[in-house]
């Protein structure tokens, strides 16, 4: 039945997604040969120490330390190193020795994407990397093929399982930021230097490499607007709940008009409000989700694990089959493109709602005066409302005053809280959040 | 930049789909130009009225009744007829000159789909069909690419948005059966005929579509058990509603061993009760979704919009472009496999869940007698509710009671219910109902 010679599969790295891998390619290797029409020879492993603990084992021959002489000759290249260097050599070697690159490395893909698919396209190799977002979900290839034809106009996605869990438990079990960030530790949900998760980086790199595929244009990662959970209190969680919302970290990408008109995107990371009757906010623990919204089809979600070895590998061995089948079927694949170019537009240019919560003085004439300074600065109040007044002795009496405001632009909603601090009559400016998907 | 040739599209049928997608084409000319490499030139519109009221406009010059001229010539051909003839023979005309094809008629590719694939494999054509199953909802390329290296378990889907939105009328307004589907057929969400929608035909359509993508292998349309909703009642869906339940029509494909320890499929369309907390409750109205569990890459679920003429289109055209991409890329695309080729089990091979609700004698005794024919039929039973025992002068007094069993054969179920039936102390068997998504 079978009659193309064997495909050579090199693997780079053996951590929690390669071993998974490599354990998947031996165990499944009949069914993936019937699915691929050829053989998938998994010819070596590179890793750094040859006696480092696996999650999966790996036959002791197929180790080797020696990644450079193991990409050549191998015509499918899945590099799971992670990180910028040696793993960008490697995956440029790879591609100039004429294999397919499998990646998961969403670091490198938002830092040198253009340089990869440039030398990609250059010599027709293709460069999967579904693993890269979203774990296991199929993000990536639904972006590029099914909606090849739509025309996106918004994602809101929760793209970093760590965060999730942690803003999951603060409003699930009541817990403080940092207990929730201790649990998540303890559970091996997130890494002792928990900076990457938490500050938002990881989903900017995500962000960055959905908003490239989605409106094909080139957006380098420094242009991604970012802001991570660490501001995000306790308090906060509960009130949100209160009032019907969620608090989630949203990677947000959307079509916008410019000051001047023109057209571009926003991509951006920030905790924000959701309404808790959005299909994110059914989104818990350490899941993923991507929520779209397409010009033709409407809003769509797509759900489950972003993260875990075997979740994952399964995302890498999709590419895998899909580079093998390219072998077998010949010809070269799709290649990527910026070609819409549209520009990455300032997070000043992006309009969206607010909740604002102060603390001001219990005193007649003070919501006046908080609402001139809205109307002053061109935001608009859809509504506002106020909690009980905490009386001190010897103190003057305050009241907590939280504001919704229609759509604004971040700089006339950045003046206006500059103002706010500034007011006689505000004692202090408790919480700023961004409201979305209503 | 694009030197490519222009590519010939041509399009069968101009309803709700169709006249969208001939817009979208003609609207987003250049956009989509950029994505393929190549112009996408819609030369001809077949229809069987010239003079009916369309979606949308299509110029008046592009509509043809020959639709056998149109197709000779034409690099990519999108059937959108539906049915059976002539919608197959078009198709195998297509195929057979060397065109592409994208169709989304379920009924011909669940009726049919083999001996098209099979035409299209001889040739190395392909045929492509991302609308036929959950509408705008990407499932057919993640089911084929992005799961090509997993092993698929068992799919949840709710694939048919009329049944849906007659349930969840029923769950969330209180209406009976016949009401809802009256709102559904005001609202246009069902047809004056709703057969082949409540009697759970269309969604038998889907289920083997997915099941022979999922598993590899032929799924025919005859070996889909299928019941239909229509006997739900609004009680029903009450008491599934006290109790943590929802019901739902669902499509079910699963992996599973048969009676002689043989590997094979399910596949089947019922009403089932899911629990209040798994991701398919929350899906309302009439949207679709698939929940899907695979070896490596656990739950995930694709939700979105699973019909409208512009919905659909965008998957429709997702298709197109895909198809024009490999035609610029050049090489065979990749063809459908039943390699695996698992045998369809009948439903009494199914294992699942009960719950049952009995009205029976109030006297004591009664639940032993019915513990009794559970346990002799193998059935072992997990809970029992009693409702209070209603009393009617002059009749012996009643109880209600409700059964819920562990996992059992469709046979053993069988037999016990008859049983049931046949008991002197149970007074009617009130309603049987699988349980699924625990």
């Amino acid at each position: 039945m079978i009659e193309y010679r064997n495909l050579r599969v090199a693997l780079l790295g053996a951590g929690s997604v390669g071993s998974q891998v490599a354990s998947l390619l031996l165990e499944h290797r009949d069914e993936l040969a019937n699915r691929v029409g050829a053989g998938l020879d998994l010819v070596g492993v590179a890793v750094r120490d040859m006696d480092a603990a696996r999650d999966a084992d790996i036959p002791k021959e197929l180790l080797t330390t020696d990644a450079e002489s193991l990409i050549l000759g191998s015509d499918i290249v899945v590099e799971l190193i992670g990180g910028l260097e040696p793993a960008r050599t490697h995956i440029l070697n790879a591609i100039n020795s004429g294999a397919d690159v499998i990646t998961a490395n969403k670091a490198l893909l938002a830092t040198h994407g253009p340089e990869l698919f440039e030398a990609a396209g250059q010599v027709g190799a293709q460069l999967y990397y579904e693993a890269a977002v979203g774990g296991a979900i199929p993000i990536i290839r639904p972006l590029r093929d099914s909606l090849a034809g739509d025309r996106v106009q918004r994602i809101l996605g929760i793209v970093n399982g760590t965060t999730n869990f942690i803003l999951d438990l603060m409003d699930r079990e009541g817990e403080s930021l940092e207990q929730a960030l201790k649990t998540a530790q303890d559970l091996g949900y997130a890494e002792a230097d928990p900076t990457a998760d938490v500050e938002g980086y990881d989903a900017a790199q995500k962000a960055a490499i959905l908003a490239s595929l989605a409106f094909h244009s080139t957006v380098p990662l420094e242009s991604v607007y970012r802001e991570g959970i660490t501001g995000i209190t306790h308090e906060q969680v509960v009130k949100a709940r209160r009032a019907g919302f969620v608090i989630k970290l949203l990677a947000i990408c959307e079509r916008l008009t410019g000051p001047e008109g023109q057209d571009g995107v926003s991509v951006r990371v920030h905790p924000a409000l959701i309404p808790d009757a959005h299909p994110l906010a059914a989104v818990h623990g350490a899941n993923n989700a991507v929520f779209l919204e397409a010009e033709a089809a409407g809003n769509l979600m797509f759900y489950g694990a972003g993260a875990g070895g075997i979740e994952t590998a399964s995302a890498v061995l999709g590419d895998v089959v899909s580079a093998a089948r390219r072998h077998v079927a010949g010809g070269p694949g799709v290649a990527e493109s910026a070609h819409a170019n549209l520009p990455v537009l300032p997070i000043d240019a992006v309009t969206t709602r607010y909740q604002i919560t102060l603390a001001v003085l219990d005193r007649p004439g003070v919501l006046a005066t908080i609402a001139t300074e809205f109307s002053e600065h061109g935001v608009s109040v859809e509504a506002v409302e106020q909690h009980a007044a905490e009386v001190r002795p010897g103190a003057a009496s305050t009241a907590t005053l939280v504001i919704g405001t229609h759509e604004a632009t971040e700089s006339s909603l950045a003046a206006t809280v500059a103002a706010l601090k500034a007011s006689d009559v505000v004692s202090s400016v408790e919480s700023v959040l961004r409201v979305e998907g209503l």
